[in-house]
């Protein structure tokens, strides 16, 4: 059976996954880069930026897990961009510039409507205005027998774990203390039930808990 | 110049210092004593509740440092007792029996004055109606050139770093799910503004992670 994953899904020790403020030049939030640094300091992070070298220990091996056997994205719109309300236009493609770190079909939560999006390396962004079920559904297909990704942010990763439909979640803890955001656990009403711990380790820098369903 | 310190206070990988529901049953309402299963496992942990052994790594050192130097503890009413409102008796007098491992001064906040009770092993419980402050004060005095612990529970945590006045907080950050509790980093107000991350390191169940000003 193919699943539901998280994977790197990065909160603050006060709980944030995101600082306040989300805007164009803020995609993660007043703040919110904090919670993402140690991704540029491993090898993964950096070949995915370009670069070369960068750490090969506990952190590279959890960033390179978040690939393995993935077919197809679902993610919350703000992860797709910062606006709100009906689309203005077509032009934002997302964060990622022409050539997406995705290569696969990726399906955004959208009330508003959207053409599909073919972007360069085999990224398409499809918009998916019938609910979180109908993208998985979409998702699973799509990945042909391959697993699915749920990216973020927070909000939409709350919506599937209240409907118990998260296989697993590994959250990679940050020592920072962001002080206001969009908190991972939180609306949850129970959803994180029969989710059991599978892993627990920790880099110098990141602790990082992976759970199972 | 005496420091206000708080040391080993657990929380969930969701934020909650303690479970929903306390009652004479549950110190730690309901599912919290999870939080705190770390602590038995090591040998400061095992001679607090008379047994021998345990472990002496990571975990140990964190336990131990949490009593050194330290001439008073301040804490919540609710860290004392499960009651709540105007004292019923004075038959209660704490959780931990008649030979508290505290074995010096501990002011407990309250808005409900009662005399102090002196228990074996040089533990006296302060009554303190006036408010943090005057908490803070009354335990320098008493601490006598020595530091201030700020046992918990997290409001009352909440109050003095709203106010200012963590010197260090040392979270024990526990990688289970509670679901719903007392969330430690909230209605915080800006509060753990100025405290820099000194120290981050993971034993193979807990993550600790310790702040100063």
């Amino acid at each position: 059976m193919a699943r539901l994953r998280v994977h790197n899904l990065a909160i603050s020790l006060d709980g944030y996954a995101a600082g306040p403020h989300q805007d164009v030049t803020h995609p993660l939030g007043v703040g919110g880069q904090r919670l993402h640094e140690w991704v540029f300091g491993t090898a993964t992070g950096r070949r995915m930026t370009g670069d070369d070298g960068g750490s090969t220990g506990v952190d590279d091996v959890f960033l390179e897990r978040g690939d393995q056997g993935i077919g197809a994205t679902i993610m919350g719109r703000n992860m797709f961009g910062p606006h709100r309300g009906p689309w203005e236009n077509e032009d934002w493609t997302g964060w990622w510039g022409d050539n997406p770190p995705y290569h696969h079909p990726v399906f955004v939560l959208t009330h508003h409507a959207r053409p599909p999006v073919s972007m360069q390396g085999g990224t398409t962004f499809h918009f998916v205005t019938d609910g979180i079920h109908a993208a998985l559904d979409a998702a699973l297909d799509a990945a042909a027998g391959g697993d699915v990704r749920l990216g973020g942010g927070a909000a939409t990763v709350q919506e599937y774990l209240r409907a118990g439909l998260v296989d697993e979640l590994h959250v990679a803890l940050v020592p920072v203390l962001l002080g206001s955001g969009e908190r991972l656990f939180d609306n949850l009403d129970g959803g994180p039930a029969g989710l059991q711990l599978a892993e627990f380790v920790a880099s110098e820098g990141v602790a990082h808990a992976r759970f199972v369903r």
